[in-house]
């Protein structure tokens, strides 16, 4: 399977992603992250997720740190971040609760910030992190417009929006929305029964995965609906001589709608299963069996 | 903040609507129901919200009588009527049961009925009252046509719509629909969630808000989603130094949808309370917090 | 009413249409089956439903069996069938489970599979039996065109298909869906309640109903629903001087979609009782009193 995956004409993003949401706590010294993200890049991952928020907003700064001491490899990356949710934590003193704000001038200040902390002068993608019930597309719009004409920012896409929040956005903007990065896995089937698989495969839009692996549920299964995938999973990982997290990569891999899991882990071993799943080739009997163990009941 | 709202190039209303659904039950005298028209139309308030079943098919000639003893009043207002709800009651005796009728003829019926009832010879504002599974568009586009077209209706949009029931009627007629007047307020989220706030900015729809404070239960809080509404809207009111009602109707203000509050009271201090409340602004966090405690749970 | 439905330019059908689901159950002979389709044909009923996997794939081949009796019989019907269902029976014994196939190979497989079976050169209609979460509208679309450049094909629809699952394929398509295919009776309103209502008549899609009679549960009514709705047809029945199911497909009927109800029976009377309803109407509070009964509360 190809390992990259083009959104536009612009840009083009390696199919396995880097998600660094936990950077914080995997305690890495600046040396021991650039030599991680050394080597995903030579796993041929080149997309590295972040969002403002990530850590208490620290995440971006400790990458920043780590890319500083080798700046060139900026050029053979794609950085992602997001923004849009602010936290009532000592970053927003003045909150009590946690908001969401979409207002120009917020968006601006936040993709300022993480190009800063990132050390880098552009983001090539920026995502709106969580739709809102306040939201207005006019002022999205305009913050979208003056981050691309200072080219603080290339691409722009949403996460966890629903057909009708992306179609209303798309309206506002003169440019295509790149992506919407959702949770899907196979545990997971929200965005199969939401109207966004068809919407994605409609507008031929490539959505990206977070929690994958469904948040290592599988892999300690408590619920009957986890031991039914689990079961199964194990049964197919067997049949194809890999393991079970190989599976749940390629579960999202095939499907049509050309979805991008973003892996988060630490350990190099496992970043390289999730690249190595794209040479494990599904029948659509076993893509089946794992949509009916998640599922619990049978096709209609 | 402006105190009207433009809803095509040839219709605007004021921002706060008046709506006399309880017309009856005020028991007012014609003298006395033209000064409540006349005190209403001081505050800037130009747009009267009725429907030909109000008080079983009475409010409207009520307030035709008094508008009677000063008919240069109509120049000054917007007149609104809905249509299509046909009770069971002593008006359709020939009915077991209350039914929805949106054939061609029904509607004109009702609309010349609204017509002669409010002593006028023209609605600035016709509504289909509420979606009907037996609905046929090509009927309601003939009614709509025949009414504009005789001068009878300017203005034509719908009541308690989805976004589908919308757009499908609205591809059937050569004119925008001009509003859809639903249930809005800090205890009524639904047309945050089923897709139509998402609708009304795509399409620069500004929708009208019914029953805008909830139908009093904020006032004597039982469930616990009141009470928790209450305390917040109470605490928010202190903040600003208002009450609560106010901050009911500056949370609808603020939203970008543009939503005209309809306010049915009799009583010209809670009327221009609702008016004033133009003139208070609520911080982005005090948005959230009342939709936090209407929802019960912090956001995502 | 009319006894014929335009789809488009190229297709009409009988607006009762007869469907073969259980004609492996029916038991007849060739030459039952064959005085069956002439005295089908005889009432106006030209169009014949049928599934590749209809009585575990035999279905098509009992008809086509009947109809090598008198081929000429062919060219006075519109032939339906459906595919892309793979059950795990022993039509396909490499499989464990029922899984839903709409790769281009199988599509074009079954089709030529009911074309062997029906002993025709052609499908006036064929339909893709259920929506998928495996769905690759590419592959879909290059079936549909080889099928139809072949001539074995003349129009395309689905079943079962949600708006957006319609949308979705149809934007692959450069020609239009001529139908969706869906359970409707006075029992099941479902598609009056997930926008498909609104989609058929937006895009002036008729469709077809399965299940018309609410697989019979009417006749003998257990639950309250089916009481209420059995007391109600029985009542409305007797005002019309007529049977509860000439009442149910009268409702059918009445409707503004453009239902074609698809009768189940190998009893010509019961067949014949469905193309009588042609003559019955309804009143408006007929219709809505069957709705009641059937959601088991008024309208709003």
């Amino acid at each position: 399977m190809e390992n990259r995956i083009a959104l536009n004409d612009n840009l083009s993003l390696s199919r396995i992603v880097h998600g660094y949401w936990r950077l914080r706590d995997w305690n890495l010294s600046d040396d021991h992250l650039l030599k991680l993200i050394e080597q995903v890049l030579e796993l041929g991952i080149t997309s590295f997720d972040h969002a403002d928020i990530y850590g208490n907003h620290t995440c971006e700064a400790y990458f920043g740190r780590a890319l500083a001491k080798r700046p060139e490899l900026r050029e053979k990356m794609e950085l992602i971040s997001k923004c849009g949710i602010k936290m009532a934590t000592d970053y927003n003193p003045e909150l009590d609760i946690k908001i969401y704000d979409y207002s120009t001038e917020y968006i601006i200040k936040q993709a300022e910030t993480s190009l800063k902390n990132l050390g880098t002068d552009r983001l090539d993608l920026l995502l709106l992190h969580r739709p809102a019930p306040f939201f207005n597309p006019e002022e999205v719009a305009k913050a979208f417009d003056q981050l691309r004409s200072s080219g603080k920012v290339l691409n722009f896409g949403v996460s966890n929006f629903s057909p009708a929040q992306f179609d209303t956005l798309q309206s506002y903007l003169d440019m295509p929305l790149a992506t919407n990065q959702v949770e899907i896995s196979v545990s997971c089937l929200e965005h199969f029964e939401n109207d966004n698989t068809e919407y994605f495969l409609k507008h031929k839009i490539k959505p990206m995965a977070w929690s994958p692996l469904a948040g290592g549920a599988i892999f300690n299964p408590k619920t009957e609906k986890d031991q039914r995938l689990t079961a199964e999973l194990k049964s197919i990982a067997a049949e194809l001589n890999t393991d079970i997290d190989q599976v749940m990569y390629a579960w999202l891999l095939k499907h049509p709608t050309g979805i991008m899991p973003i892996v988060g882990s630490q350990h190099i071993n496992r970043i390289k299963s999730a690249v190595d799943a794209l040479e494990i080739e599904l029948s659509l009997e076993q893509w089946y069996k794992i949509y009916i163990a998640s599922k619990g009941e049978d096709l209609p």
